[in-house]
């Protein structure tokens, strides 16, 4: 019974198989294999565009990446108050941007609100020195607290983007299960609604370490090969990240393994819901359920074995929680399994 | 026939399976979980001290956390002339210290000349601001063009070092290589001659993605984890790393897959010279033959399959070669086979 | 009648005069001159210890040198949502610590909150890499909004620095405006209170450019010689700083340019009272009058010749103005004229 | 009789006497004064074309600044090896770039060899990432050691840098006895040759700290406001710097003050060659010059009050010395006096 994270669960057999025969042979190193550029036309293919891609080997490195990319001095990039890049990442979009910082902008259910994030961009008038200047606007999909942007949240976030000139990058490290839960393809959830940057994560989702950078213009990636390598994200058998997504993109195991996770959540919450003790701070959209549930019930699921983590937003409305109650996080990955999750809810009865 | 890089292989059978086993099941994400643990310990014994150890995923993260993690406002770090760090690292070092500088030092056969070490540095006096601050000397083992430091060599350089009160980093990319060669244990190759701090290389010895970044005195590396995660090489499936290094460290595996690449490269070297056609341009101690061949023959062995590539030194002695002739480095790996040197060798003829 | 800002003043004539008779004769240059030494013994004798002192061109430069003296990977500094280094220096700390952030903490009258920096502190736990670790805690005295920390209120905040082992530092930019108001030694407003560091400011007081570093344990500035020339602010004819000083300290000049301001911004204060057509925002108590007019008042005002700026707060109270108002922030400086400050009044009455 | 460098002058007593009267009355800060606008279109003036330019406080910002703003990942930019930038700046450039490397070419006389310069150039083959790409040419006007480019120099290196897009910055730390020695105009000694960004000193010549940064595209410039700002190099009451650049400029001064301490070092040269006690190492042709005594007769002087320093290039021609010789750098400036010099030539006979 583990719902500590999705980070916790291994790689899918299907993909470490297939990395274990991916081992054989040799390969041009630092991305040059065939194998690698195949991938990456597959990356175009599914994004049934032109763009550019880059592996790397963190999710953290692809959200830094992405900023470095389209870097400004004294450059401010616009998040949602709980990103992962905000709160997660200890400095590093700071770091590869040599400074440049990160506003949060504050939102119900995790997502950011369209008037508080042009308010925000406001505080920065063109020319104005002082204040530095707006750079970026970042998204996360699905968001940290397992909620999903809808279409129309995300056309509305580019539209104040492109007014202000600003490149919006979305933080996909649940990528995929955002896909699955919206039954989106890749272009309809991106660039067709005005996202230009993707952090395209697969670790979560049943890789070992499997995350591409999507560029939708190419253009905008131009030097990306020498800040990639400078940041020491080039690998020299870049054939073992490649193989991966070989494994991941083939005949649709991605989406499967994200519809797995999400209909595990979904269960997971119907049980919680059902069982009647315990409440849904908010309806889980992806694979992520949280649930304010009373201590002495964390207590007994945790001596029972269930392992999960308590949940504490940077701002949290303390008002949410009663006094004896603990509010949790509960991750289902590829690796959850039905049975998990129901000695889960009969536990908690 | 392919002797274009150790990179270009792939994974060693053992290590493969391993990983593919190692995938099942939970287990605590960014370094935390009990194989990570276990493979620091692992570390320990084998360094035969308490060392402090971080896996990265790549050589150039290794060598530039290492410098980051002793890094000084103006510091001046001294490496030789041809060293991985300062010739095909893209700034990394420059990158992870915010500007640090690497100092070329020069010397025979690719190892830094005491009494040229000991004249840059004297260029540095100390308190002088305007040039900057001595930082850190870093020697590569085996070197880039397939030598090695005998002991007595590696603790002249120390006593340098030490002196001046700079830490010692050795770049073991090809540290298997190194040890086997000497048939030195890794104690008797780094601290016990003064070495502090190493970049312990496993990938291009059989491994996918294996890097460790061994500290001597853990003190030094107290900001460490912070520098890593921020710099985005703390992996979240951590443990597919450690379990790289569990196959790689188990029973001398990781001593044998050298060895084994060491004699293929002797093999070869031996090869070039008894049929007469080639001239070593320094005798492989390693694995990576550097030889002089005709022009003619390079292009008649790469015409019947042969994969390696030509070798253009930062400071080449161009008094090395015959009009006619193309210096080549030919690098074997885990996965070379004599047969694969024996056909090299009879095409050669 | 110009409000607009302390810095719209150019150098006192005492000052500008004996600039000029410095400019005479030879001296060594980069800070090494017998007269930047006896400044510096200068500074020693003001705060009544043995002190490090810098002399830098700008504030910026000197809180941005402040933080990088004590810099920290995956670093957070806490400071007040309207401090300048937040919201008026281009990301300069950012960039002067390779990207260690700052956290904006809420308080009233521009005030940190104690209680709230505690809240603050306490999202970083020990060894949590993943949010950072805290670095330094930073006020401003007097404050970006013309108020001032009661020794008291120094204290409390010292106390939650020292508990964390963080730092202090204390922004002077208006350092002796509060020393003058407050009727305060420099030791008693600082390290007698626990602040560690201390950006003296002296140009917005009635020099041209000329601001201090001061270190109140000398070894924590051990770095800064490197740190400031890499930062390209350590001046070669270092004693046009020297010499700005040593007339602006002579004698008690400084604090006499220092009383004028306040008096000038106390005698605006209580005209604008008096005159009871617009409101205090909050009461003045160095050198700056924020005062609520309506806004055709401050039109008039403007047209009749008067020069200043509306003031903006990051995240102002809408409730604070009425529909018609205006929020401006009056600025007296040295050279403001009591002639000045009742023309002003008689126009607004 | 002080010959230690032309930093050790104060200010001439018209730009201080001017700086002086430029105290008095309010003007707007941080550049945006009238004065500060007219001295921009004094230099395009003096340029003769629309030029942006920004005034900064150090030269090691000048150049720093300059290189910042035509960045690169993994950049590298060519300059001589005895460059102030590669020697003396302790790193600024950088720390600036965030890690963008110098490298030196070597040259006789201080100045950059063209032919080795493009055999530099080409170590880096465009797309080759683990090099690092090129960035910019950099050269010296006059050189550090006193010598000058002629304009078909600067144009084969302006030809070379075309060749391979780079930009080509003029470090003129003494552009202006470069100017006067060469007879040429501003526009004649850099854009008409090639030079795209010019470090334009003054404070050597006479200023206390006026350095201009100019560059002749303003579009490359574009986001230097945010650069200079967010590296603490906007100063507040910028007119101090416009109002010395408005007197240095005015009415030829400034080149009536080069040309003074060109024909100091001039006279000092023809006095060291008539009295036939030491000899030049090479010919002085701006305000340096370089003479190789013996030690006994630099001791003497020192004893008799005479004020200079050794000169240690960083890679000297150990041969060009006898055993009993010193090479000395014997720096004139605007207040060196012909009785001085004299003297000076008077004690070693």
């Amino acid at each position: 019974m583990n719902f500590a994270s999705d980070n916790w669960a291994g790689a899918h057999p299907a993909i470490a198989q297939h990395l274990l025969a991916a081992g054989a042979g040799f390969a041009a190193p630092y991305g040059a294999s065939e194998l690698d550029r195949n991938i990456e036309r597959r990356f175009c293919e599914l994004f049934e565009r032109e763009v550019a891609v880059f592996f790397v080997g963190t999710g953290t490195a692809a959200n830094a990446l992405a900023l470095a990319a389209i870097n400004r001095p004294g450059g401010v990039s616009f998040c949602h108050r709980e990103a992962h890049m905000l709160e997660d990442e200890c400095g590093a979009p700071e770091f590869f941007t040599h400074g440049a910082r990160l506003a949060p902008v504050d939102g119900d259910l995790g997502k950011i609100d369209p008037t508080k994030l042009a308010a925000e961009i406001g505080r920065f008038p063109p020319g104005f020195i002082h204040a530095g200047q707006p750079m970026a606007v970042s998204i996360t999909q699905a968001t940290e607290i397992g909620t999903l942007y809808r279409p129309d949240e995300i056309a509305a976030i580019a539209a104040i983007a492109r007014q202000h000139r600003l490149p919006l990058h979305m933080d996909g490290a649940r990528f995929a299960n955002a896909l699955a839960a919206l039954q989106l393809t890749p272009a309809q959830m991106t660039w067709q609604l005005g996202v230009d940057i993707v952090s395209f994560g697969a670790t979560k989702n049943g890789c070992w370490c499997a995350e591409a950078l999507v560029f939708m213009d190419p253009d905008t990636a131009k030097d990306l090969p020498f800040i990639r390598k400078r940041a020491a994200q080039l690998f020299s058998k870049s054939r073992f990240i490649a193989a991966q997504f070989e494994a991941y993109l083939h005949d649709g195991l991605w989406l499967e393994l994200a519809s797995h996770a999400n209909a595990m959540a979904a269960r997971l919450q119907q049980g919680i819901v059902t069982c009647r003790r315990g409440r849904l701070a908010w309806p889980a959209e992806a694979n992520e359920v949280f649930a304010a549930l009373e201590r002495s019930d964390a207590d007994r699921l945790r001596a029972a074995g269930a392992v999960f983590y308590p949940w504490n937003p940077p701002h949290a409305n303390p008002g949410l929680l009663a006094e004896n109650e603990v509010l949790l996080r509960l991750v289902a990955s590829f690796a959850t399994t039905a049975d998990e999750v129901d000695r889960f809810v009969e536990l908690l009865q």
